[in-house]
């Protein structure tokens, strides 16, 4: 080790390998591979334990230490130079939907380890120690819920919870993480964080609509699900008035038109869907007697979401039939840590890109570890916003970018 | 045989025998009566046969000849005294839903049955000869299309096809006509009708919400079917900007709301209906991909339903995500000959009751019939418009009263 660690301006001259990290990233995914271009390393397979496997041996290469908690998250430790210093966090999630996409989620673990590669190549050490993670199952695809492994290492999913975890197969979480030799034995969340930096792809349209190559997410979305249900009655079609009938369509109908007008009236970071929408007794020449729907309604500002409720909740009360609504679910907005948004937005413009901030519109593991620690994310955009695609595809420039721009943010933050 | 047949003044005298027909109609009810009160008389099973044997004894008993044709509408002639006089018909249908009501069919031919009784038992004959009808298969329940006797009749439907029609398990038409004894050997269509009138009940709310106890039915509705399929583009929920979305649930529900507010524009006899919609993924945080719906349109008149044809295609082709319109169906409006309306109508001031004009929203026989002979039907009320159901029901009084106008309009075009 030099003496780099007390030096600003060396420090200020190390930049990532883009090469290095878009190879890797490709090597990466042709661990379970998929014929499609995508890939499937869903959590705590034979694909995942083999992904793992690669980041382990990557890392240990670079004289990182290997540590794995009892719900599997895999942390890559480079030493600091200050042992009283908490760890500079990177990371995201090494497994995959089954027909997912070569970045979401890999690309967060990548930038962790080029950046160790960065500090290891010119023989640095910062004075904060640096930790690569992958939490586990992050898609919950085979393992429900989503987040899980975060969620266990921040304490809002037990133990038990997300061990017990049960596949549609029957299979049981803990099982398989024995099998494949990721159960460890430190207590989950026992780890301190000094701070976590998850950089992704958006997984959504906005960076690329708006030709920006970073995005800083200021936050994540607050989400509002309902279950709505509308009871009607079942008549004729065609001896049935117009105003003696009590159409569950109708209402349901002004629901859907409804619910996106007020999205649209609440700016450009709110959102409403009814995803699910299912009539009976669906006959075409009969008076639709019930439906059920969902409704989806997000914004990044509590209070906005709150008016988007209070909106909906007014709006529905009004319709005739009247649907009886049921709020299933309240996530609150998440706010990420000022300090880091500000790091990573120092970092962007010294990289030569002007970042636009951004909400998250989707999960991540950030989410849960905002709650133990200072918590930012950076996005990259991807073609089209496709996610969860085997044609997930992102451009090497913005790879690179995203890069450069965590690396900043980890200098700043870990010096 | 007395001279009545020529006396105008003893034939206005002649009444309707109110407990008869009560009593007439609840035996015949009692023929595949169902524990919850409705009947199950599905064309061609034992049931029906029952029915109609039952119907054929009454009639043998008041001096009527039987004639069935080939596809097993079955006519019970009494004479007139004419010979050169085409006959008036009375009937409807003696089949039911398989879970359906006491009255809907079964009505119309026990009235005629009575006007018959009227006449035997005042030693009466009009001028015209009159026959009691039971078309065949009206329902369609079992062996489609509903209406299939009197479709076949009036040549709108082959022969071979009606013979031919199939239930779900296999069973051929023919084979059940010729295994109930009612295979005829009569062409069908080979009779000739002076004039054709249906009692029938009217299957909806409008005489009940009204008041009024006869409708005289001025002709029938108008029908479009439209298939309607919208492709959207599926997408995050969460990370979709509203302003970035091809949502087709949204397009969707502005059909439903769109149709519904040209039915209202367009007066009391309009009708519109959104009876099946099938959206696609079906997931509560994706963007609706695509929607699978129908639209039912309906007026009596051929003018006003070409109006809101187009409307709707001009409204649906503003929409977007734009949805593709399949108009697959039209039955044009049929309008009642306006001597048998008219007939009616005095028929109804002569007995008491202030009739009112009625469209009629659901198919009947009499829609066939009136391609090949002038046609009528008198509507009376139905407990809450209900039909098709076991608890269907009719008031006593509003029974003898269809059956009273019946009688007036018999004699004033038998006479």
């Amino acid at each position: 080790m030099t003496d780099l660690a007390n030096s600003r301006s060396s420090l200020d001259d190390l930049t990532v390998d883009g090469e290095r990290l878009w190879t890797t990233m490709h090597q990466l995914a042709e661990i379970g591979a998929t014929p499609a271009g995508g890939v499937a390393r869903v959590a705590l397979t034979d694909a995942d334990k083999a992904g793992r496997d690669q980041f382990v041996e990557w890392a240990t290469e670079l004289g990182c230490s290997i540590h794995i908690d009892r719900i599997g998250n895999l942390f890559a430790r480079y030493e600091g130079t200050d042992p009283s210093r908490d760890p500079v966090v990177i990371g995201s999630h090494l497994d995959s939907q089954p027909t997912g996409g070569r970045y979401d989620g890999s690309y967060g673990v990548m930038v962790g380890l080029e950046i160790v590669r960065v500090l290891h190549g010119a023989g640095v050490r910062l004075a904060a120690p640096i930790e690569v993670v992958s939490w586990t199952d992050e898609e919950g695809a085979r393992f429900p819920p989503a987040m899980l492994g975060s969620g266990v290492f921040a304490g809002e999913i037990s133990l038990e919870a997300g061990l017990g975890s049960t596949a549609m197969d029957g299979t049981v979480l803990m099982d398989e993480l024995v099998r494949i030799g990721y159960s460890g034995s430190e207590p989950a969340g026992s780890r301190t964080i000094g701070h976590y930096l998850e950089p992704h792809i958006e997984q959504g349209p906005i960076l690329e609509a708006g030709g920006h190559v970073i995005g800083i997410v200021t936050g994540v979305q607050g989400i509002r699900w309902y279950d709505v249900a509308i009871t009607g009655k079942e008549s004729h079609a065609g001896t049935t008035p117009m105003d003696r009938r009590s159409d569950a369509m109708l209402s349901a109908a002004r629901i859907v038109d409804g619910v996106d007008r007020i999205a649209r009236t609440h700016g450009p970071d709110a959102r409403a869907t009814v995803g699910v929408l299912e009539a009976l007794p669906g006959s075409r020449n009969t008076v639709c007697g019930s439906v059920r729907m969902t409704v989806d309604l997000r914004h990044p500002d509590p209070e906005v979401l709150a008016a988007m409720d209070a909106e909906f909740t007014a709006m529905a009360a009004a319709l005739d039939p009247t649907p009886t609504i049921d709020n299933i679910w309240y996530s609150p907005p998440i706010v990420f840590d000022a300090d880091i948004v500000a790091a990573l937005r120092r970092g962007a413009h010294a990289v030569g890109h002007d970042p636009v901030d951004i909400t998250s519109g989707a999960g991540h593991d950030a989410c849960y570890i905002s709650r133990v620690a200072p918590t930012g994310m950076v996005f990259i955009p991807c073609a089209d916003g496709l996610s969860h695609n085997e044609a997930e595809a992102i451009e090497r420039d913005h790879a690179i970018a995203g890069a450069e721009v965590t690396l900043r943010a980890v200098i700043e933050l870990g010096a």
